[in-house]
């Protein structure tokens, strides 16, 4: 186990209700609210209804419409919106793409040039405004860490910053929020979280046993409660538990201790930026390619711990066939969750596969991974995907 | 799964040479600090030359000989010396019991009246001074969370009080800090981590899977290093997931979203009250006593979860059979870890049997239990413990 710094302060009001919470949580922050929100389904769902009704003594400023991959045009937007309303705190009302977008938000009210250097480089970002959340999305544990992923669509970037002082103050995290989800963000958010623990889970670091174990836990949660949130949108139980592994994903307690590049999130990002294609959908195609690219000699025996404790198929003498065994479930469970399993099927070809994977492998960091990959290799998984 | 708040916003700073980062994790909160400390191990292994170098910049009052149990006098003498000294900041450098008393000293430095009442009642607790903590032990969890236990040997009264904000800023975790460690407290310090797992696994609260898996996760990781650290002491390895094991085993990630009284605790808090035992080592006996005995129908289910996920033990048709079999492996581990198995060894007799059952209801609300206990039932447990 390597060194590390935990530091997930982000309280957590947890369940039906706890909305009701919603107005004492900004009050220490001040009356001036920036409310941000994605594409309106929470004014479908009732979810804006009641935020409204409970901010009925604040001044709220309203920013929607943010995109699905959130755009630095919309962190633009909402920085504009916080230096000419004086903004005391934010209130982000929807998923990972809504918070990544309101934490930059949120670090641009104190930086002077353009926000997308900020997201460029982290080491730029001073204060930060306070961030609250309501949680519409299991999906990327923006809840309750310090990271943010913005694209440019412009230049075709999709790149991740962070920051300590990004964390949000406080999330409301209600399953009954995900009672109306289509079944395919249930899935694709549940294949995020899942690839936020694998990334962690396949590293390098040896002896990091407690976050290991973590990881099995909140994977094994995934693999039982997503079929039942996709088959019954209402099980309560289903989605608090999905809701719940996808802020612990993410929040330092799976990677804490361990140390090395992520991979398919890299490669994945490249897609999303070239394509705009559902982050997780794009992941659970990647990641299965991406196991049975670096299986080796080197890899065999943490896919067997895998297989044994993911997916507990029963031990068996060929390591190599119970690695496969474990990738062929990862596989066939995003695509029984109803996830494309091909980039044919979402229209995406080879054409800008050698410049994807160049910049996969350099703003990735990619040589530093698990196992380390070139532009070549990340172009080989990537044809394995079609 | 039930409704919760979690707000465990403790910064950890883990793994060795993190002490360097001391001076600035004081800094904040000014520059008087009372350090409080045990019976002088820190003394023997060098962390006290080293915290006192490293505070050479600031005004340092002592508070040592905070008891194994801490009692409610040296509370009083912190508060003392806080309010003497216009003390900033507890540096408290120990393990659970240090931390406790100075988290109680951190509280009752904004009380007007005696400490004691507010432990006996923690809604008196109001304003409550900083705490950082340098652990060197892996036990109770206090180092990330809200809770402290005080001992009042006058009336016998071993008490459990809490407060948010008594919950440490930040907690610098070295394992190697447990190189020097006896086997006994080694092992009793994992009997208190195991305990305080098993007390929120075992409740009636359906559905809280993910608080399970950790849960057994980090029981595992338990039993896999408990061993390893008593026969190679300086293993850094098995020292480091036990310290982190110790910190997320009671920092709400496995009780929350959970509700009912805990059971051995309250019944060792009488035993430890009367005749002043190690804690982790009362619970030891304890627990698979207390197991054996609500093993019923209502229960046998999760006795098989138990075995199975925890103990890994083969499936079996008699889930009797299996349930006890898990509950025999429970009570072999902690004798296997050289922790004394019956009362009769520490010397105590069934003579305070009838008041410490009647205390232990009362206090713990064993009402509330996981299964239900009454005095009679209690006092049951505790001759199954002779």
């Amino acid at each position: 186990m390597e060194n590390f710094r935990f530091n997930a302060y982000t309280e957590i009001l947890f369940g039906t209700g706890q909305i009701e919470h919603l107005s004492r949580s900004l009050e220490p922050y001040g009356k001036n609210v920036l409310l941000t929100y994605g594409g309106g389904s929470i004014k479908k769902n009732g979810i804006y209804d009641k935020v409204m009704e409970l901010l009925k003594d604040f001044n709220v400023i309203e920013l929607d419409k943010i995109e699905p991959n959130p755009r630095i045009e919309s962190v633009r937007k909402g920085v504009k919106l916080c230096k000419e309303n004086k903004i005391d705190v934010i209130l982000a009302v929807g998923g990972g793409s809504t918070i990544d977008c309101s934490k930059v938000i949120a670090a641009g009210n104190y930086y002077e040039g353009d926000p997308w250097d900020i997201v460029v480089n982290p080491s730029l970002i001073g204060e930060v405004l306070p961030i609250v959340t309501v949680l519409t999305l299991a999906a990327t544990g923006s809840e309750m860490n310090k990271n943010a992923v913005i694209s440019n669509m412009e230049t075709n970037e999709k790149l991740g910053t962070a920051s300590t002082k990004m964390i949000p103050q406080t999330s409301i995290l209600n399953p009954e929020y995900m009672f109306t989800l289509p079944a395919i963000q249930t899935a694709a958010g549940t294949a995020d979280i899942m690839s936020h623990i694998l990334e962690n889970y396949f590293q390098k670091t040896k002896g990091a046993y407690v976050q290991d174990k973590i990881s099995e836990g909140l994977l094994q949660t995934c693999i039982k409660y997503c079929p039942i949130a996709i088959n019954e949108p209402t099980n309560y139980e289903a989605r608090a538990n999905l809701m719940w592994a996808s802020s612990l994903a993410l929040n330092g307690l799976c990677g804490c201790g361990k140390s090395g590049s992520w991979t398919c999130h890299p490669i994945e990002h490249e897609l999303s930026a070239y394509y705009d294609i559902t982050h997780g959908v794009g992941l659970a195609i990647v990641t299965p390619r991406w196991m049975r690219y670096i299986l080796s000699d080197d890899t065999v025996d943490k896919f067997v711990e895998y297989a044994l404790n993911v997916w507990h198929l029963p031990l068996s003498e060929d390591k190599f066939a119970l690695a496969n065994l474990a990738i062929d479930k990862t596989e066939e469970f995003f695509k029984s969750c109803g996830i494309p399993s091909t980039l044919t099927e979402l229209g995406i070809d080879r054409s800008k596969f050698d410049l994807m994977a160049e910049k996969a492998v350099k703003f990735g960091g990619l040589q530093n991974a698990y196992v380390s990959l070139t532009p070549e290799d990340v172009k080989n998984i990537l044809i394995d995907c079609l």
